[in-house]
């Protein structure tokens, strides 16, 4: 990226209170890589390795001091990003990272070293490869598997143009795993002078270790080292029998015939997508990685090379310890590889995700019906606890959300009663599959939305943002959102009671509100919400966590003066609409809270209500504007999306006035 | 279906316009079955094929009758139904058909012969399989492609209940295209005991000739025949080698295990996914099918049969013939092959498809950077007229949503203009997508949503019901709606003008208004509305094609003495703002109409902008309530919807009275 671009960005982004300049020091040959074309000019083949070493002990010196942030899929590609960057002429060749967390040796190679420290940090540089950052983040990323259609439309269009430009979509073996991957191969294999390179980053994970069929197949190619050589061997071999004499050279011949015309043209999954295959290859061989890139440069049409990685390489807590904790590690000493934890004072609120974790084999420990599903997250949504406690019963299914959706509506027609865990904005992936095989065959699956709301340092493609809406637009679903724990759990009980139907439950990445968090089971109506805090001159309607943030400034509120009744809606859907003629029928002056996108979220849904019921008020709605948001804190994100508890205080103060306002006029 | 649960199924659905019972005669031997339990108990093996030919003759006999109906997809599979239903315990074991347009074979042997010419009528049994229709419809289906994972779910659910029953998916090779079959692969080829049997039901045929890399493969694999054959014969020929001594006999051995340990261990796309493979064998061989499926039924774990079969076959034009036109003939004469098309005495207006299909066309000859985009679609889209006009600039990628979209992205980062036409409910799958790759980067894709609104006989799967909601949510993203041929162009030509970003035109199924609808091109400011009709009583605010009802509604209502405006939104995003302020201004009674859900829709658009403006007025929206709609023509659909012109009328009159009502509460 160019500095001018960076400034700017940080100039539109508003924020300037970190350190531009990076105290960070680069070894001696990476501190003379501004931008990949350094690296090509001014380094001879032999001198990578070292490249790569530097690259790798930048990333470990800085991520282990700033911590929130990715680690071991980078430390496993820099090899990788060092030899792609030197075979290719970046940023005219287009390069796509799949998922892009794995892209850090990509950004410090491409003029964002200096900026490296500001990673994931507020009007710092994103931790995925973004178009608006760099020219040399030709593809957006964050969600899976984007990477082949991504490159493949570039290389359809350069191939329309006449533009001779190589395209290279690097993906993760879990990556490989998600229908959409699929999709591209497919059609990338039907396109034969598309010039496009494929490269299989195969380190057997995802976040949490790979799972499928794929990954058994991948493994056999890798363990047995074999694939290509045993193609070589048979060939000599046969040749070999022929020197028995014309007859036994006539059936070593047909031999032959038979297994090129059959057999060996569809040997290998890759290939049958009409791919040509290549390896596995050493990943972590920087100078084996560039003589291959070389020589695949001249090969047109669609091509795969297989690298096997490790993920973590060169930092050995990593390489031999827990891959999923290593994943994103946080702060640690680099020495000693110790994390650092800060441990607290006096007794914490568990995450919600641990919440659901313990939750979910609570219920399943009563009811036999209970199954539980995640694509690829078990760690990060906590599921891990149930498919350690009942095997059987708990499934991880890849990254692979449709399929996850639709396996649960199938158990679920065989009296199973699935808890289909997705992040919010993962299941944007899974829309059609909610709606045609769960909602509309009113099939009993309890889907919890993980990571609903804004999400934090992940960013713009990672927030939750529009599940409310598009959860609310689906006949037969009930949706829901908890404010603390307690209601996650009464949440969840209620969910698996006798038949009802397609229930979302919506919660929030991180932690909850309630040290003493194990209460016991209560059910809760369907459709009921609760009134919390009595008043007289306006009334907050939540929905979610967000809400403790109004209960804080209601009591600042008072102190103003201003008497604000506090009520938790609990449900987007259905309405509780006796609670709602209650509060219109009171209330003149509303102001509705949600940590999601005010287009058609809940904010509007209480608008449809009062249509539908002629009640006239003012309404504020609070809550993520049409724009999208990039990467913060989350208190800083509501701070900035003007729904933190000082932004309460000021609209209610401002309706007090009579003043309505648009809070997507005011943000951004 | 049992005859108690489908009267019931009728007085729900209030219907009984048309004869319930069938003046179609069946056949000797079809005539004794009414459940497959007849046709297990009363036929022998070899009077199956008997019994095919007049399950096929049956299906010729209703639909060249009363049109309206799938065809070539259900005559395909017409053996495989009488195999299936007489070799599995059906509806204990749980057969699922993929998409389910060619289950008419199915419903017939399923206790639905009797209601068979009742299909896609409203009130009448559905086009697709449908779990509240009957017991041997397993998992409803619609959208393509969701077999594998329904399956495997029971399959999983089952073997955890310890129930042993079978589980058979039938999916197209059409089908096997799309992203999710390959998860439910991926997860079904890593769960050992399983008890599900994959049946590919091979035809080279999506609705258009099927496309892709893993078409070629399976054309190669079956045009070959060899597959299995060769494995046998190589293993024959080494032995043969061996013969010719010791040294000899060695080599044979090392070739035997090399071939064995890698090459045949993975010697098959499906096999590589952990599957048994077993095939091609011929579709149309009753007998044989039985057969093979009894072997089949007692190998465990997860297995493909590869079955060849001809859409169409056995009806001589449909199987010679144009295989996509003979998809969904409408009426015909059985004896001739002639298809009856009504030749109207005027000129009509064409199908929004069609302004479409020679829309692109034109755009593309003046403006380079237009390409075309669809999944699997061609024909029902009219993208093949760009296709056979630019084959280098129109793609049919597959039944592939997600890819589209994100081949889409591709090809805009390179400064192409890609025109990604899906249908409405079908773009439910690449939700993700088009807020990841194209919106979140602004980028320049134009999605053309097909078969918006209530789409008619196809029913609850198919109504583009939910797509203005979940469109409007994304920030950046431009939804408009044409409300006629010259307004679709318009749009159309705007959309492709400079740097407008993701830009969605939706438009419904079939005809619009204006037979002379070649209209010149003409800009329209994005974001701006018009008004059709001054009025002064009430302003109905439209948008789409259903305007043209409001405009015939507005004409009564002037007779009834009630002056009602007329503005046609054209966008739901972003709204025009000076047009509403309009609106609100002079208006305190509003109907918004749209052929769209209520939740979160355009209605839901102008509560919020009302909100936020602080205007204060009595909104009748009327819409798609929040309810499942069956099938039935668009017509009829939208009067049981309450927004055909009749129920505006109602509203206005209502609403001139000062009543306000929630449309949801009156239907259904």
């Amino acid at each position: 990226m160019n500095s001018l671009k960076f400034e700017t960005f940080l100039i539109k982004s508003n924020i300037s209170y970190f350190c531009l300049m990076s105290e960070y020091k680069a070894g001696p040959y990476l501190s003379q890589i501004e931008v990949p074309e350094d690296l090509r000019k001014k380094f001879d083949i032999e001198q990578l390795p070292q490249v790569s070493d530097e690259v790798r002990q930048y990333i470990i010196d800085v991520i282990s001091e700033i911590g929130n942030s990715h680690f071991g899929a980078s430390l496993g590609v820099v090899e990788l990003s060092v030899a792609i960057h030197y075979v290719f002429n970046t940023p005219v060749d287009q390069l796509v990272w799949d998922v892009g967390h794995q892209a850090y040796g990509h950004k410090i190679l491409t003029g964002r070293r200096g900026k490296f420290h500001t990673n994931r940090i507020k009007g710092g540089i994103s931790g995925f490869p973004k178009r608006s950052e760099s020219d040399y983040d030709t593809f957006g990323v964050g969600h899976s598997s984007t990477s082949i259609s991504g490159a493949l439309g570039m290389a359809v269009a350069n191939t329309y143009k006449n533009d001779d430009r190589a395209h290279i979509a690097v993906i993760g073996d879990g990556s490989m795993t998600a229908g959409l991957a699929f999709e591209g191969l497919n059609h990338a294999g039907s396109i034969d002078d598309a010039n496009l390179l494929v490269i299989l980053n195969d380190n057997c994970m995802s976040i949490d270790p790979n799972v499928g069929a794929l990954k058994e197949y991948l493994t056999d190619i890798t363990t047995s080292h074999t694939y290509n050589k045993v193609k070589d061997d048979v060939w000599s071999m046969l040749g070999k029998v022929s020197k028995f004499g014309p007859n036994a050279q006539a059936i070593a011949s047909k031999i032959s015939n038979a297994l090129k015309g059959t057999l060996l043209k569809h040997s290998n999954y890759f290939e049958s997508l009409n791919f040509r295959y290549f390896g596995p290859v050493d990943g972590h061989d920087t100078i084996g990685l560039v003589k291959i890139l070389q020589d695949l440069k001249d090969i047109k049409g669609p091509k795969i090379l297989h690298v096997v990685t490790t993920k973590g390489k060169g930092y050995k807590p990593a390489e031999e310890g827990n891959a999923t904790q290593w994943h994103a590690p946080g702060i640690f000493n680099k020495e000693t590889g110790e994390i650092i934890k800060v441990i607290p004072d006096s007794p914490q609120p568990p995450k919600f995700q641990e919440v659901f974790g313990h939750t979910i084999v609570e219920l399943a420990e009563k009811n036999e019906k209970i199954m539980g599903i995640t694509p690829a997250m078990p760690t990060g949504c906590s599921l891990n606890i149930m498919m350690k406690a009942m095997p059987d019963r708990a499934f991880d299914v890849g990254i692979a959300e449709q399929h996850a959706v639709t396996f649960s509506a199938g158990l679920a027609t065989q009296g199973m009663l699935p808890f289909c865990n997705i992040y919010s904005s993962f299941m944007q992936r899974a829309y059609d599959l909610v709606i045609h095989d769960v909602a509309l065959q009113d099939l009993n699956v309890v889907f919890c939305l993980d990571r609903g709301g804004l999400v934090g340092a992940d960013g713009a493609t990672h927030h939750g943002a529009y599940d409310l809406a598009y959860m609310r637009s689906i006949p037969n679903m009930i949706v829901s959102s908890p404010m603390n724990e307690s209601e996650l759990r009464n949440l969840m009980y209620t969910a698996q009671l006798e038949n009802k139907g397609a229930f979302t439950i919506r919660y929030p990445r991180g932690k909850g509100v309630m040290p003493k968090w194990k209460t016991p089971f209560k059910e809760i109506k369907v459709g009921s919400g609760r009134k919390l805090i009595n008043g007289s001159d306006i009334a907050f309607l939540t929905i979610g966590p967000i809400g403790n943030k109004t209960t804080k400034a209601i009591e600042t509120l008072k102190e103003k003066g201003i008497s604000a009744a506090h009520y938790d809606m609990r449900f987007v859907k259905p309405l509780d609409e006796m609670l709602l003629h209650e509060v219109f029928s009171k209330f003149d002056k509303v102001i509705t809270v949600e940590d999601g996108c005010l287009m058609g979220g809940m904010g509007s849904a209480i608008l449809e209500f009062m249509a539908d019921n002629d009640y006239q008020a003012k309404v504020v709605r609070l809550g993520v504007p049409d724009k999208f948001i990039h990467h913060g804190t989350q208190d800083e994100l509501h701070a900035e999306c003007f729904y933190d508890e000082s932004a309460m205080v000021q609209s209610a103060e401002k309706l007090m006035e009579g003043i309505i306002f648009n809070v997507s006029s005011l943000v951004g």
